[in-house]
């Protein structure tokens, strides 16, 4: 076993509960002092953003920042490689996301956007950071293995380690507050107890960071089921508005007429009505009842109108901003700097209080 | 499953016998062209610098040196904590082994000596190359096996993924040569899977290294065990001759005043034996035969002397470039920047052959 001082242990079994109580206290401390919290959070740049993300992340990252609160945002670029074998199209949805986020509000001038790969201080921490949990902890931890089981492959050495990695990315720039849903709690509790460990074995370095439950809409996609990049269902923030139209007239629906909200029995006709009203913000009923015997057809030119006279606006942005070929090279370019000089003084940080400077 | 194309698969079960054999070529071809090879050799700074790291590996790498092969060493200081808790004497460890080096005759001017935690680009391929191994791949090194089972404690994520850790030593500095035991060959083989499984994935850009298998003679610690700075039965390069006196003095014989060479029966006294031996290159049994009915007393000061007459030399040296105190950093500041030049080309090569430049 290593190691572990027993109060840690049993802070280690707090649980979720706990952890939710928490984070509604967070959330007020955050509303009063913004400008005492850090936030990390990102993603993987697997494909391109969606809805699904826009009403999921980018919009509280969006109102984080205005609120004033400092941000750093990764494109994970070597998580792409957990659960796949190629590095394929990583770079063109690296730079399609950067410019979904500025479209979206985020600015470059307040958050710090960057890429994993560009930040080697960052990775090295995974080194100290891989000592300070036993296999058994990893393999506990549930994103691990759904992601596992949903690769349906061996599970790989990153994959595994995914979780330490994280802890990284939310410790290497001292970050203190973590937007998860539910199912990603595990990630931050890990990074909790790596935290903890280090100060306990080599002297305080990182804050223990908290995480900020935040209980955003489930977006479907056009089938139902989860609006995601790889199940083909998702409308890209970048797609054009032509586009738009025919990705929702494609999608499969019903030959009854009276259009209802019945996520159950009618998947197809009640994601279109949850998208319509998300970004109409009404409710999907009143949506249905407003179409009533319209049928499919008069439900898609609905949702099409509604989705995109919502996206115009950050089309618009995007287009101006994608003009200017060197923009997001220079942002990424800004960004990595900034999260080098971070990373590389909580490294100088961490080598001091281990004793392995030269 | 990882997918890997089926010659990979393999070449990865060649057999050791298959790897000894290629050994020996590389052998005869290390000797012809010196300046083809690229070594990676090293170690983890445990302790101090013992006479069985002398004759197992420094006089080895000494000798590859003067032949004209280029040398990286590495003081492998995150090594330290995969099967303990603290980092605690580590720079001293460091800075004493940069001494023994250099007193054994290491020239710097000719072999890069650094230490892993200053050279983030190196530590950074942890990442991808964790990728393109499994969990069960690393479960079954024999290495991580054997020392999870001496460490009595839970197997630490650093101690699992650490054969990775080797891959991202040799192959940073795209070494072509490791000198090991037949023990290490498992590290090498992994290493190979590695350079094969990027180069065939992302386009070649590793060397495969050649695995160079050193038969060193065993030098026996002074209790007739293998000489080890845990079990305390070590006499350090850099002891004093009275230390050297003392610690022989105090090493557990027995009454047999007839000396003879019996490692099973006479641990002590055979250990002795080799000890002298190997100092003074010749067999153990002719000088017990010298010894004749002298007792331990006698056998433990040939022994002193022996060993004080070998190391005397190395002392001298040793004494003369202690005395400037800031050697020792400087060596290591130039190493370092070296071993960062060679991390960070290799990196930005495995950045543009991945396409996550940006």
């Amino acid at each position: 076993m290593l190691r572990v001082a027993p109060n840690h242990r049993e802070r280690q079994l707090e649980s979720f509960t706990a952890t939710a109580q928490r984070s509604a206290e967070v959330a007020a401390l955050v509303a009063e002092h913004p400008e005492r919290f850090r936030v990390l959070t990102g993603e993987r740049p697997t494909g391109l953003l969606h809805l699904g993300h826009f009403f999921g992340t980018i919009r509280e990252r969006v109102r984080l920042q205005q609120a004033g609160v400092e941000m750093f945002l990764v494109l994970a670029d070597y998580q792409v490689i957990t659960d796949r074998d190629t590095t394929a199209h990583v770079r063109e949805n690296v730079y399609s996301a950067v410019l979904d986020y500025l479209a979206a509000g985020i600015d470059p001038e307040r958050t710090t956007i960057f890429t994993h790969s560009s930040v080697p201080a960052l990775n090295q921490l995974m080194l100290p950071f891989l000592s300070l949990v036993t296999e058994a902890e990893l393999h506990r931890n549930p994103t691990v293995k759904a992601e596992l089981a949903a690769s349906g492959r061996a599970l790989s050495g990153l994959l595994l380690t995914y979780p330490v990695h994280q802890a990284a990315d939310i410790l290497f720039c001292k970050g203190t507050l973590v937007p998860v849903g539910k199912d990603n709690l595990p990630h931050v509790e890990m990074t909790r107890v790596v935290a903890r460990r280090f100060n306990e074995r080599y002297g305080e370095v990182f804050p223990v960071p908290d995480a900020l439950i935040t209980s955003t809409p489930e977006v479907p996609g056009l089938d139902g089921r989860k609006m995601s990049k790889s199940y083909g269902n998702a409308i890209a923030l970048s797609m054009t508005p032509d586009e738009t139209v025919a990705v929702i007239r494609q999608s499969r629906t019903d030959q009854d007429r009276r259009i209802s909200f019945d996520p159950e029995g009618r998947p197809g006709v009640s994601a279109l009505l949850s998208t319509a009203a998300l970004c109409l913000d009404v409710e999907p009923v009143e949506l249905a009842d407003q179409i009533g015997d319209g049928g499919s057809s008069a439900l898609k030119a609905l949702t099409a109108t509604a989705v995109n006279d919502f996206l115009e606006p950050m089309r618009a942005r995007r287009k101006a901003l994608a003009a200017d070929e060197s923009l997001v090279r220079a942002i990424l370019r800004r960004g990595n700097e900034t999260a080098n000089t971070a990373a590389e003084v909580t490294l100088g940080q961490v080598r001091e209080a281990m004793g392995t400077i030269y």
